[in-house]
């Protein structure tokens, strides 16, 4: 069995005007599909943040390999393997007639938990012309309007742990926002907050310090500041686990970010890190470490979103629910669209990924890619167009 | 796809009176050989050093799983999980049509390469009723008969890497061994000594000047003193880097064991560490860390030999040749023996760990087994019987 073809299509779909703490997500948000052919009429899907020219120029190598071999391909491509990898397995899950999670270990849970990922932001009528999910479609820039933003989440999804989206507001404000979530959304909601390393140390433990006096029930406090020293530091003066995935971000910080003691819970990616498997072996050491283990999330689609799920359900020591973008997004590029039933994705039953190519989807989105125009996210210049003074400095509190 | 049966059966295999640092090995070896069967008729085979008890006792909840669900048959197997994922791998790999290496990720070299790994000894004949390997039969207690074991080594298998198993005779005397070596068997050698953890950090900091000085072509040197703390001592102290089975065998020992400085090399065992895919992680790991990868062995015959030729062809950062007691036993439980070939072996080609088991070995080395009525090793009172007086004093140097 050989890789006969590859297809690296770049694509854009809608994406509301999300705030955070660089400036706001752009109208459309860009991902590149993967399509991996076998002579003998294998197709394996993968979805990456980017990588089609890297892609493309890889695949004179990646011809006539092997799909199942992972390593040889991992080699090859390099810090583009990510997206590769899932299409290889997808491939290896369809000829094993096995769900791709049975390729990893198999599953220790039939539903992957997953949180609220909530936003400040725009209202959608900034664009006009665009036509995003129906979420929150409002401006969300007060505590009061996050409680409304989070109540859908909860009502519509049923999730049941909620990560704020913070460094966009003033620590105060986002503090607040957190508390009217605790106070009105009833027993057993877990918080998170996330100001993306936009606090500096002190201002990081004062956010600490006063989520602790308010007794809120934060399951952890992702990368409140930057680098492992920053985190370090603010570690030692809370009580709240930090979580990261941003100074922790390579299996050679392990090391040094152990060490350090800068936090205890790492979210894996298996866009970020290098692959599903690869993921496997970073939960595996955290377990080692005693480090938690989350999960990370950005704007995706479903192909990426059932890697997730087939990941997230392999993983034992998953110990909190999954972020996920994919609410906030209107269109997908597979037939039928994940449904989040009481905030859990059920593993699909199918081979390999369990999710089919709805061809037409795609070429309309890689249409929009073309009319959008765009290489690379930007969320500094679109925020410009909102605010010309707009700079992106950090620590911004 | 349901487990029907799992049958483990404890046998004994003849092992020459090999010396170390707590003893001698008695004149058989105790291994148990898995065989899992499943509703459809597929038989895995697994090898270990013991756990035949524990693995018959969790049968009745391992029935009826699926073998592709290992997370779910660790988590039930706890301790004696390594054997039964060998042999649940065998399995998938039967199912696929594939060697097993093609479930781990794929092969990054066909031929694995191994070492020569070296005893001291008494002569075969201290046990005149029991039939040995035909393998360096004499006694060697001193630097020259050690030079002629090693040339019988090299000259037979094609090892290039020679493992003294150290621990035995005076520091001195075994680094004498390591220089004759050095100067009698031709560029290229790579040289390692093991004792064991049984020097003092003082001995092992003059052993290591004392290697240094000699300008001996030491890949590594493993475990010379007990701990994390010790070893640390001993690496800032040398130049050489410092190898371990010992001192880091577990995830939770990674994160000391990287803050400490204590080693800069891990060996994988699939045995000691849960499991084949465990051992990838491992290996994952320690690329992050920066950490050289070798592989352990004890006392084992050709299902282990299988795994391990499987593990080792996958581990891309196997940076040093594997160790093995495989030509020290005679016997075996499969049908056609592995053979080296310039101090490697080949992967097997066919599907899981591409080997047969011989029930007519299996039967006689399991009556052994009942003759021999020992349950585990003790190489200590073995020691005895030659010299009353034994006692298995640490650090001895």
């Amino acid at each position: 069995m050989r890789i006969s073809e590859i297809r690296a299509t770049p694509i854009a779909f809608s994406d509301p005007p999300l705030r955070n703490s660089t400036g706001i997500h752009e109208p459309y948000a860009l991902r590149t599909i993967l399509q991996v052919f076998t002579d003998d009429g294998y197709v394996g899907l993968g979805e990456s943040h980017g990588g089609a020219e890297a892609i493309t120029r890889l695949t004179p190598e990646l011809l006539g390999k092997d799909p199942f071999q992972l390593e040889e391909v991992r080699q090859i491509a390099g810090g583009v393997f990510a997206p590769l990898e899932t299409a290889c397995l997808d491939i290896m899950g369809k000829v094993a007639d096995r769900p791709l999670v049975d390729l990893i270990g198999g599953r220790v849970r039939d539903d992957v938990p997953f949180s609220a990922y909530l936003f400040y932001k725009f209202a959608n009528d900034v664009h006009p012309d665009v036509e995003f999910a129906d979420l929150s479609p409002g401006e969300v820039l007060t505590p009061d309007a996050m409680l409304g933003q989070a109540r859908e989440f909860v009502d519509r999804f049923g999730f049941r742990e909620l990560k704020l989206k913070g460094g966009v507001l003033s620590p105060e404000d986002e503090i607040e926002s957190l508390r009217l979530m605790r106070d009105h959304l009833g027993d057993g909601i877990g918080l998170r907050i996330d100001p993306n390393a936009i606090w500096s140390v002190p201002a990081s433990v004062r956010a600490c310090r006063e989520m602790e006096r308010l007794d809120l029930p934060m399951e952890y406090v992702e990368d409140p500041t930057r680098g492992q020293d920053g985190m370090a530091e603010v570690q030692r003066e809370t009580r709240f686990r930090l979580a990261t995935n941003m100074c922790v971000t390579r299996f050679e910080h392990i090391g040094t970010g152990f060490a350090s003691g800068c936090v205890q819970v790492v979210l894996v990616d298996h866009h970020a890190w290098g692959g599903i498997v690869a993921c496997k072996q970073l939960a595996r050491v955290c377990e080692g470490l005693g480090w938690g283990v989350s999960m990370h999330s950005n704007s995706h689609l479903g192909i990426s979103m059932a890697a997730m799920v087939h990941l997230g359900a392999s993983i034992p020591n998953l110990d909190y629910a999954c972020d996920t973008h994919y609410p906030w997004a209107k269109d997908d590029v597979i037939r039928e669209r994940f449904r989040f039933e009481d905030g859990c994705l059920r593993v699909p039953d199918g081979p390999g990924l369990g999710v089919t190519l709805d061809e037409d989807a795609l070429a309309e989105l890689a249409e929009t890619r073309i009319r959008w125009g765009r290489d690379r996210r930007d969320d500094v210049t679109e925020m410009r167009r909102f605010d010309p003074s707009w700079e992106p400095i950090s620590p911004r509190w």
